[in-house]
């Protein structure tokens, strides 16, 4: 066949690695597909910028539009991120009759519909298997391998930085603020840290997969939100002694009425599968009602496992074009599943509170829970070192909703014998005994 | 697009999974591809045997013959299992155009690459996702979803019953008998247990995987293996002590000069992905060399999570044929890439020895591996409780090769210093400090 003529927008990180793996195939076999695919021009915002990869200086321009609209491109790889950007580019290229392909999950969560329907309008395809967990193949593998299965729920570690901070906290019992400080020196964290450790990466990529899963329309917005930044060495402590590990979830369940749809961190029994996913790796656990649990694991971030996604969507797309069509699925009518508010939520939940250490505070506190029909499943008291006549006191609740835990919450904080609610976690999973 | 029609060969376990599937799919949706798959004619043993799914009599015949070549069938499912008999079934299938699904390790290990050219031959198409890993989508991923890698090592446990008995004696302190007795109480195990328990299925199942990943030929002949009926719950204790698990491990790795292929029990840290495996799920790792390490984890057997795969594979086919061509890969020149004989392993080696409890003993056993270059790089010494004068030691290796070792180890035999060489066992991965 033809060569297929890709257009790249970016040459950063991603896109060196996208110039580096097809130099390589190239080199390995001159066989197909990698003999058709050709890079043909690279937009980038300075051309004459240090780059990571030696790349013939006749590719490079300045000139977005001129690649977008050249009649000798065939595909557009962007790869440049950000939002808005992303999306004019990609909607441009789309209207051009160019296929896309792309690694920009903010673009994908926040435009994927639009952007599906305009491609479908346009007679072209548009691929973003990097767009979430990069090189793991997750966005195939629910729309093709798992077609036979009805998805029942995901839980994920989408975010290798906070799984970072988090690992170190656990392991070397060091405080939020010196892990993601170390996480920051070693290049796994920005000097902004917000998007990760306060869950807005991990809440993009849930929102994608969740679309995908339950064929449903999902907007970032939808998802209920915390981050890392609230998670203490005591709470992990406590984790531990109680068999649990916390991890930064993004969590999406079908339930009769709606989807449950949210990122915080959780409580998660230490011998479960992702409790075993440790630093910047990502682990997405499924369950299927056919296939049953199943779990997918690797690094969710970076050049080359970036890149290993990105011309995977390349060479589906050449055998697609090959063939005539194939390759990608339909978009089939969608579901419209409504979602349910955080309140509805029914989990475990873990409190941790400093209380005077005198009689008839346990009391006060399990009345406040039983008035609102919340059940104790266990309690833990300790002194509070270094302090006179304060106790802590941690409580594992039985199932509850988050509507009257939250209640439960405020009417503690301001009860006489709680001096201070630490710090509340949700729990998924049930250690065993 | 017109129906497929589907000639089902066995309606057992996996049988009746891929006949569940559908009936529901079809329920949810009337929509493509479910709108198009039809199971024609189901080919059994016996027709009047009661089965676990209800089916129209009128399907089921005992003349596999009339399936085969009946006209009115596209694609032959084999899911009726056995070496011989299922090769006779695809290779009829094949020869008479048809279409092959199959679920069937055994014919694909055996003989995959006659079929697969025999396939090409006659211009159809023989998918067996099924028969590694059950629901586990890990051919196709190989294939096509990490096309842009070379992969350099797959480390998997691939056999369920295996890491169930090892779970239970790892989890309960249970020997390998009783575990097994439990195993087969719950039909995990079959009455005649040999095939699980000594390796044969995970050498069946590596044979197929390292084919595929390395792009070349490879027989069940050429896998060392060997089981984990020799696993005893002392190793098990001191593996637990220095940081372990044991694990019943299939590897495939390339080197410069070939792969090496084993299946054994094998020393992981507890820490590593694959020691979070419990029960009876199978995980698979795999190291890519753009995405670096993945592993995919779910169940590796059953009935509905071997039909999730089978279903799968029918509705890659039928995309495949509404656009032409496509859906799967070219079978590419293969590398014919030399098998390491066990003997070149390099690795690290525990062994535990009953030996005297008197002086010299260690310096002995020193000696003889000294002699053959094989180092030491910790030792540990028990005694063994209701014994008189008897101790035990455990020595783990730095990385040794195969073969000294193995002299090193009959050469200690027959030492005066060593009563008995109680185990041996092969480690992949340090214990972090």
């Amino acid at each position: 066949m033809n060569s297929v003529n890709i257009g790249m927008i970016g040459l950063g990180n991603v896109g060196s690695g996208v110039w580096r793996v097809l130099e390589k195939k190239k080199e390995e076999a001159n066989s197909f597909p990698w003999n058709v695919l050709e890079i043909k021009k690279i937009g980038v915002r300075d051309v004459r910028k240090e780059r990571q990869v030696k790349v013939p200086a006749s590719l490079l321009t300045q000139d977005i539009d001129s690649i977008i609209n050249s009649p000798h491109i065939d595909v557009i790889v962007e790869v440049a991120g950000g939002r808005d950007e992303g999306f004019k580019i990609i909607s441009r290229a789309i209207n051009a009759g160019k296929h896309v392909v792309t690694a920009n999950k903010d673009v994908i969560a926040s435009y994927g519909l639009e952007l599906f329907r305009l491609a479908r309008s346009k007679g072209v395809k548009i691929y973003f298997e990097a767009s979430v967990g990069a090189g793991i193949p997750i966005i195939r593998v629910l729309r093709e391998d798992l077609v036979a299965n009805s998805i029942q729920e995901i839980r994920a570690i989408l975010n290798g930085t906070s799984n970072y901070i988090l690992t170190r906290m656990s392991e070397n019992g060091e405080d939020f603020g010196t892990a993601l400080g170390m996480a920051q020196r070693l290049g796994y964290a920005e000097p902004n840290p917000d998007n990760d450790v306060k869950g807005v990466d991990a809440a993009y990529k849930i929102t994608i997969l969740s679309s995908i899963a339950f064929n449903t329309s999902v907007s970032p917005d939808d998802i209920y939100v915390e981050g890392i930044d609230t998670v203490s060495i005591r709470d992990i402590e406590y984790a531990h002694e109680l068999g649990y590990e916390i991890k930064s979830l993004a969590i999406a369940r079908k339930h009769n009425d709606g989807l449950e749809l949210r990122v915080h961190p959780t409580m998660i029994p230490r011998t479960s599968m992702l409790a075993a996913v440790r630093g910047v790796y990502n682990g997405i656990y499924i369950v299927g009602d056919a296939v049953g649990p199943m779990m997918f694991y690797g690094r969710g971030a970076g050049s080359l496992p970036t890149a290993s996604a990105v011309v995977s969507d390349l060479c589906d797309l050449v055998r697609s074009l090959r063939d005539g069509s194939g390759g990608q699925l339909e978009v089939p009518a969608l579901d419209n599943i409504p979602i349910r508010p955080i309140e509805k939520l029914e989990t475990r939940y873990y409190i941790r509170l400093n209380v005077p250490d005198r009689p008839g505070v346990l009391a006060g506190i399990a009345m406040v829970f039983g008035n609102l029909g919340i059940s104790i499943a266990s309690v833990v008291q300790k002194e509070v070192p270094d302090t006179k006549g304060q106790a802590e006191l941690v409580i594992i609740t039985h199932t509850a909703q988050e509507g009257p835990f939250r209640q439960a919450i405020s009417q503690m904080d301001r009860l006489d014998v709680v001096n201070k609610v630490e710090s509340t976690l949700r729990i998924e999973g049930v250690v065993e005994e």
